[in-house]
């Protein structure tokens, strides 16, 4: 049995406290926040303090926090040689305070409120100082259902950035294509089958082996007829300079 | 039974002549190609032509062929008041020659040769000048188990535009986010699981609402790092002009 102490009430927090509260190897010790208000409707559930002197004893601590909170409440934590781990994807291991042992527990996934998490989609990032350490967060992980991967500070930074490119980057031409069509009373529903393909066709072929259209193939005729199209200057700027990815990418000609 | 002739050998003439081949309700008249070539395997099936003069009676013509073959291709064919469409996204239904009863039949979908299509998932946008051949093609496209959508050409033109975003594009940012994890020995693998979630998402919220990350909440550190982060200055550019525009979506400040 693991115990574990969350510390924040975020995506984060909210969902790792509902996924290890159903989980038998894992016992949430407590729940922090500094406001109690949004947790403590699980108050029969677990034991809720908005008091860091009131933190007990526990396997580990998990600070899913805001990025900038992580140094402050690491510090503030009145605790020695415990593993205190963060789940940011872009904050060093190092801004935990170095009294205690270190850690990285990073899930690379989208957390909203309101979307159910199957954790088994949800690969977790483990970082440690000591093997101990690492063994346990990857217990940890494996408990819960998700794949796990060791990784450096350097492979997070670059997973992190990367995650914006592929879901918050994507999920703009997302938008993008939802304002184009509706422009014409056209329906964005209909694109929703292929936005779910062009997904799953990057599980097995590469990225590159997947592309196709107009910037691929340099079929300069319709690459006109789209710009003339858009009547947004901003969305043209994004055509063009997607459209120029694609063709450094192939080997085509720049715009 | 509705009879069909398929002109062309692309990705959408063998995907359509593969779901027509096993579909009850349709039969595949003739297979026609300027060049034999790579559609004569399946010469055993069905009858496969590269010369227009040997053309039959067909309920339907689809000219799947490139965007601009159709217009040539469509005069050449020695046929009269035949009900004749194209699948083209970006093809006017008048480049279709005037001798023939015209009409669209757009399938929205990313289509490779080697991915298999289920064409549940591909909904059909259908446009004609005539209420019966309207109700063919919709027939058609209900017989192998497509949605399908009347539009417009207008409607058909930004739809198309869109799905550029929505795939092509899209597609390259999964190709950066590739490039950037591997450039330092992470894992693309890793971001997979986000990559389907980021899609499943908008197939039940609005991208608005599903919109996360260090752009939608004005994040400068983490923005201000994450372009620190990037070799390439195209790369910046992308993220730059991205984050600008879920800032504006957002109704956060420019960068």
């Amino acid at each position: 049995m693991i115990s574990v102490t969350i510390l924040g009430a975020g995506n984060v927090a909210s969902h790792l406290y509902k996924v290890f509260s159903k989980t038998e190897q894992v016992f949430v010790k407590q729940w922090y926040n500094r406001s109690i208000g949004s947790i403590s409707t699980h108050k029969n559930e677990v034991e809720i303090i908005d008091d860091l002197l009131k933190i007990k004893e526990a396997d580990v601590y998990i600070l899913a926090v805001s990025d900038d909170a992580v140094k402050t409440l690491s510090a503030s934590l009145p605790l020695e040689n415990k593993l205190v781990v963060h789940t940011s994807g872009s904050v060093s291991l190092y801004d935990i305070d170095k009294k205690h042992r270190r850690g990285v527990f990073y899930p690379i996934q989208t957390f909203s409120k309101t979307a159910e998490i199957d954790f088994s989609n949800v690969p977790i990032c483990i970082e440690a100082l000591k093997s101990n350490d690492y063994q346990l967060l990857k217990k940890l992980a494996i408990s819960i259902g998700s794949p796990t991967k060791k990784i450096n500070s350097d492979q997070r930074r670059v997973l992190h950035l990367a995650a914006v490119f592929v879901n918050n980057f994507t999920n703009q031409l997302y938008r993008i294509g939802h304002e184009i069509t509706e422009s014409e009373g056209a329906e964005f529903d209909v694109l929703k089958p292929l936005i779910m393909e062009t997904a799953k066709k990057v599980q097995d072929f590469s990225p590159y082996m997947a592309q196709t259209g107009p910037a691929k193939r340099n079929d300069k005729k319709t690459i006109r007829k789209h710009l003339k199209s858009l009547e947004s200057e901003h969305h043209k700027d994004i055509y063009k300079l997607l459209t120029e990815s694609i063709q450094r990418t192939h080997g085509r000609k720049k715009l």
